[in-house]
């Protein structure tokens, strides 16, 4: 059994890096937090005996020998990275409880067949730089390096030059091939509602929403306020507010299913008495289904051309970011699955709301994923809670999970 | 006759201070920019044999005596703080179509009755530190010095810190009372397309139009742009998108005089994957009315509680600045048209769409504007563009308004 207590005490220690006045934890990507983050990881996991490989994309890898060094190892992971306002959970648990898996084994003398690493991949978040999973996805060959590296934060910093001066810039290729994997379990909070509404401790991943990310820029004409006639503006403004109440409407009428959200927006001027004259905006989609996320996108475009020929301004329109609906691994699955069973846990399968690195992962690996809840679904929220029997139960399935493959 | 050739030269001369790319203007009031700006203004008026005054606003009066030193003062004047991306008339020209008189009397050896006076009123814009006009409003005894003071811009630098730090914080008190005026005449280019539509060359301000400014808070819940159902969302931004079309149709329904705009918006956390959590953005209404502008007022909150209950949001509204409409002084306006007659130009009455500091001025001294056209009614923009024969008309006026005055 893992031990729930060391566990919680780890993400403790690790929410204090980075901890917000609200009792949440903002660490973007590779900022001096993200590093220190990345330092202590990298530390407890030298304490457990394992060693240390990072690679060009500043994912770092920390290895428990196996067996039989033959057979590529079985990795569990996620991410330190969080949202400005983000929680203490969302990425952090997939990474410590993977690291409690190898505590547990240490304590417990057990030495597995396959070796087992706890991977910490960089930028998941796609908050200080997007997209998200961007460097799992150079790792599952989805992008290439160069694409990853010259990923810009809004002051035109590049993931390059930061991982370079955060001294997270490995050594090693950043691709599958040069690291094989014999499968990938990721644990992860929800970060929706229906574990909880429903009581269950575990979910069971089957399959991860697809996703669109959208970046639309409007261009009018800034003027004065007070003496520009209504009728002769052009309203940058006006426009992108019509394209959120829009995308709202996209994402309420294909419910419960789909999801759709502008989350960022920048106006300019942004001076109280211009009418704006250029504003940039995000548009973020997800369906289950990639038929519907086709379809979403096609009244993306529709509809947005029509809000700006109606005002007079000019757009662009630019689809940045796409991966379709993923299915997980069956076998991993049904590792998940008998790990939830022999651990007495109530369980259900899920399909995930969010993107994480595992979707990518399940592109060039055996891959699953174990959701606990979370309190209120909320997440990307400095109030962000897990209980901590739902915390224990996760590091429990992924235990048995990993077991189960690594001494398949 | 005005020296239209010196005046353009000083215009250009300025707008070299806070030069953008795009030819036009950046000089954000009591900015490093804006100090430079003065300092030059001073300059050139010293050289013209006058004596500097600055007030506890920042406010700087350069002084021409008359030679009967018992009569206040006629003033010309305008601000020389531009918005973020502004022109290089607003404002200037008017303080410099006032040192052009000065400069030609000067040459002319012509000694008026009263002294005469040139003012640069501090952060007319209202861009850097809401609201605008808020240091001739203090001068004009509409807002009390402690208020004027503690102004702060988004950084929280309050306007009396930023005064002293550019050494403009004077001595002198800034009331009306401490410095009593025989008439203000402000020049200004119109900022709208009426004046140029009509082939006119002057405008003779009558009125201006009311205003109210207001300040929104939307309040919701932030959370994963992914797995968050779209029913149980409180998403602030569509809330506040919902408000900008709003204010939009309050405008276009009272079309063509009213104006409504929201120029400002301010997205927390603004993260692309993020629903948004809080949204602040600014309201500007415009009315010749005050009881159409009260009409605005009521429509703005009754649809801003709406759309705030059917998203669940909380919110905070608050009108943060108000003035009726303006009726300027009757023998000030006639002044303005005799000048317009006298120097043969084309010239219509015409009612101010923007606020200027002779908006305040007119509650406590006898004040008229003078409206110059243009190009394309555009400002507020670096594209904003005057025309050298509109620039040499307007001075014209002004020095025939002034004399009238003056020697009365
Ligand atoms: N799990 C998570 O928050 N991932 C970020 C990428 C996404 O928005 O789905
Ligand atoms: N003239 C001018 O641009 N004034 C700024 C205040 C306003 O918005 O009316």
């Amino acid at each position: 059994s893992i031990d729930g207590d060391r566990l919680w005490d780890s993400l403790m220690e690790m929410a204090k890096i980075g901890k917000t006045a609200k009792d949440g934890v903002c660490r973007l990507a590779l900022t001096d937090l993200d590093r220190e983050s990345r330092d202590l990881f990298i530390d407890w996991c030298k304490a457990e005996g394992c060693s240390i490989r990072i690679d060009k994309m500043g994912n770092i890898f920390a290895r428990r020998e196996g067996r039989n060094p033959d057979l590529p190892p079985v990795v569990m992971g996620s991410h330190l990275d969080s949202q400005p306002t983000g929680g203490k959970y969302d990425g952090v648990y997939g990474v410590l409880s993977g690291l409690e898996v190898i505590r547990t084994l240490n304590e417990a003398k057990y030495e597995t067949e396959a070796p087992l690493e706890v991977v910490c991949w960089t930028n998941e978040e796609g908050s200080r730089f997007a997209p998200a999973m961007v460097a799992s996805g150079v790792f599952a060959k989805v992008f290439d390096l160069e694409y990853g590296h010259s990923r810009a934060d809004v002051d035109g910093k590049t993931m390059g030059e930061e991982l370079e001066r955060i001294g997270y810039m490995g050594p090693d290729e950043a691709t599958i091939d040069a690291h094989p994997m014999g499968a990938y379990f990721e644990a992860h909070i929800e970060q929706g509602p229906i574990l909880e509404d429903e009581g269950k401790d575990i979910g069971i991943v089957t399959d991860a929403q697809g996703q669109r990310w959208y970046e639309i820029k409007f261009t009018g004409v800034e003027a004065h306020a007070g003496p520009t006639p209504m009728k002769t503006r052009k309203d940058a403004l006006l426009g992108a507010a019509r394209v959120v109440d829009l995308v709202n409407k996209i994402g309420l009428d294909r419910s419960p299913l789909a999801c759709a959200t502008v989350g960022m927006m920048q106006i300019h001027p942004n001076s109280r008495n211009v009418i704006p004259g250029e504003v940039f905006f995000t548009v973020d989609f997800r369906h289950p289904d990639d038929a519907v996320l086709a379809d979403m996108d096609k009244a993306l475009r529709e509809g947005v051309e029509k809000i700006a020929k109606d005002i007079g301004l000019q757009t662009e329109l630019e689809q940045i970011f796409y991966y379709a609906p993923v299915p997980f691994d069956k076998s991993c699955v049904d590792a998940v699955r008998m790990g939830a069973e022999l651990g007495g846990f109530s369980a259900r399968e899920i399909v995930s709301g969010a993107g994480h690195d595992a979707c990518y992962l399940a592109q060039v690996c055996p891959t699953a994923m174990i959701f606990i809840p979370c309190v209120d679904g909320i997440s990307h929220n400095e109030i962000e809670e897990v209980h901590k029997h739902w915390s224990d139960a996760g590091g429990q399935v992924l235990l048995h999970a990993v077991l189960a493959k690594a001494d398949e």
